[in-house]
């Protein structure tokens, strides 16, 4: 293998998936669905040896069901990838159009990115997720997943090639990297003649390599400190259910809240209502000085916050409590503390609410509502491929537009420049 | 000067100017407008300075007329900064909005993209012009401009941070790296902590520096081949005028066309055409073995290409000519040699017409028009950041709109995920 052929194969794809129509891509999609199903034995079978080895190296449980495929899973599988036949095709449309004085017509039109790398850890749904949704979009995929599915994917990836080559499609729309060693990965991070966008799916470090090493755009996202602010005019009966939502649903997913800030005009009632559902929540709370001494007096385990907490994603039932003079002091701290993905503000006051909208450094804000909304799904886009914490190109949840770009196109009458 | 710290700074100056009105921003523009007028003596002592080290380094001509600042550019300068004022300002703006079925105002607002770093070489009138284009986007911006330009550029900046200061904008809303060194280019480009976007002014070897180096996005822009398509059905005389300013009209810059393809049907008169045109104009023709043929006997100066002449950006007065035998053939060329600029095809047949558009690589592509209309200016943007070659955050001519990102922002009463 190597991935200068690599790199052209899926470029040369690529211009082929560019020109095929949206049916010859859904008929594609759905005899990987139903390949996905037929050949489940042998993908169970694959994933099984996976499953040994992690076993042997003493995986966590946690990991092991991550790695876990069985015959409810793979359905599960194959129906996602029919319901993205069901989503529109973006490609092809145009996002403007306008005549020019010199009489040019012209106008943006959305077309495929072309080559879209994929590096990601363990889940193997993964595999196919992204395999569907770059060929919805047009896009051919290089797809590089962690070495605990390593059989898993080399089996997935057989039946969407199968599937591609009875579509009549290249095979190489959707390759896959199956050499092991970090120098294939830096080497797919450099593929910048063939690959127009890196999108990593996994943790800090991988981000921070992909980050450091491309030399093609990077996707960066997934992470941030998530707060919610409890203005002086909030209704705090209501209030609670929203916190208890944005904290308790969900515990361990990054749209959850890690920081409460409150006003410090209704701190003393709000705090007290918080310590009884937190307690009853089994969430430990964290808490500045003059939240902890309104704190302590109640049910729920506090303790004072030490350097770092107020940085800290705690993915878990831990949540930060700071008291603050209002919301300018709300946004501050927020962009102290790395708020780049999902914060919100309860509040009745309209001004409040604007300045909060507009002064959050969040990729997603929300007046009166959980954080917990950052979705995909939860945002009507009908597929998620990444949650973006940067603001180029994408930010929040990205779905099928955001795989493509545009082209200028200008129609005239063998016009030329004075 | 600590990077760090101007990093910080900058930060801080566009959570400044991401809540400063239009009217705000634009009486900054103006006050800098004026200022620089005001300061027309000083800026044009300190470029000078510059002009005289230059040539004492014994740079050429062209260079040093790039480098040259006198009252007549300064004013034009200042008058460009104007016209920035009287441009819209994209921010705040909604992309799009929906009531999602959970009664959630779900929205795209326009915000600015933070903080933009600007590496460039000679021409002082960058410093300006990306400054005010910042100011405008609600952007704080740190330049980093080439040394051949110290001098200038320093009171340049030292002009726009009165005027900012004048205006009760924070004066490090537009900062400038002085010190010497390629370390400082490096430090700005691994700033990702507070710098949003790296916008490369420059050559080839900047843009690799930049993409090498850098772990926050940069656009990529500026390169290509491009290439003209004509085919058998485009209206041969007609056709001449189109090539001639395509290739003619100022033959130095990146939307020219390099190459012209000619299906094989209409090669014979079309070429006779064309070497009388281009002996006119004085262009070299370098051609592949069925072009020759057809050259030869015709009075422009033609030579046989040879290996990479079709790969070659010439931004002289030197035409590659090649004969295909239809539209594809001539896509099947664009692919292999790096048309991601700007491409046409002249052509009366409608089918080749889309079927060129949706086949090419090209950042823009025209059909029946000159490859010169891909500028900003021309597209109607009102003014122009870069021209983009790569495909994400934007692709081609990048205006007001292309210095902003968007945040979502979801409006409920008190609402939560089920």
């Amino acid at each position: 293998m190597n991935l200068q052929q690599m790199g052209q194969a899926a470029r040369d794809a690529a211009y082929v998936l560019a020109q095929s129509s949206t049916r010859t891509k859904n008929n594609a999609l759905l005899a990987m669905a139903d390949a996905l199903e037929a050949s489940s034995s042998a993908i169970l079978a694959a994933n099984e040896r996976d499953l040994t080895t992690a076993r042997d190296n003493g995986l966590d449980e946690a990991m092991l069901d991550r790695l876990t495929l069985n015959s409810a899973r793979l359905k599960a599988i194959a129906q996602d990838v029919r319901n993205v036949v069901s989503l529109a095709d973006p490609v092809g449309a145009e996002l403007d159009s306008r005549v020019l004085e010199n009489g040019m017509r012209l106008s943006r039109r959305r077309v495929p990115l072309g080559v879209v790398g994929v590096i990601y850890e363990a889940r193997p749904n993964v595999t196919i997720d992204i395999a569907a949704l770059c060929l919805k979009t047009g896009n051919a995929s290089i797809l590089r997943g962690g070495r605990e599915t390593f059989h898993t994917n080399q089996e997935l990836v057989k039946v969407i090639q199968q599937a591609l080559a009875s579509s009549q499609l290249p095979q190489a729309a959707v390759q896959y990297i199956s050499e092991p060693g970090r120098e294939w990965v830096s080497g797919l991070l450099q593929l910048d003649q063939y690959v127009d966008m890196i999108i990593p799916r996994g943790g800090a470090n991988l981000h921070k390599l992909c980050k450091e090493q491309a030399t093609i755009p990077v996707i960066i996202g997934g992470f941030g400190i998530g707060h919610m602010f409890v203005d002086a005019s909030a209704d705090l009966v209501r209030a609670i259910e929203v916190i208890d939502n944005a904290k308790t649903q969900r515990p361990s997913v990054c749209n959850t809240i890690d920081t409460l800030l409150v006003h410090q005009a209704v701190a003393e009632p709000l705090l007290a209502g918080v310590s009884v559902r937190m307690a009853e929540k089994g969430v430990e709370l964290v808490a500045d000085s003059a939240a902890l001494a309104l704190l302590k007096a109640g049910p729920a385990k506090v303790r004072a916050a030490a350097e770092g907490d107020f940085d800290t994603e705690w993915l878990s039932l831990t949540l930060g409590v700071k008291v603050v003079s209002d919301v300018e002091a709300a946004l501050a701290h927020l962009r102290a503390h790395n708020a780049n993905h999902s914060d919100a503000i309860l509040t009745n006051d309209i001004l409040s609410a604007e300045r909060f909208i507009n002064g959050t450094p969040s990729a997603a804000v929300y007046v009166n509502a959980s954080t917990r909304f950052t979705d995909g799904a939860q945002f009507g886009l009908g597929a998620e491929v990444a949650v973006s914490t940067q603001k180029l190109h994408a930010r929040g949840p990205m779905g099928l537009e955001e795989l493509t770009s545009y082209k200028w196109v200008g129609q005239a009458d063998y016009l030329i420049r004075d």
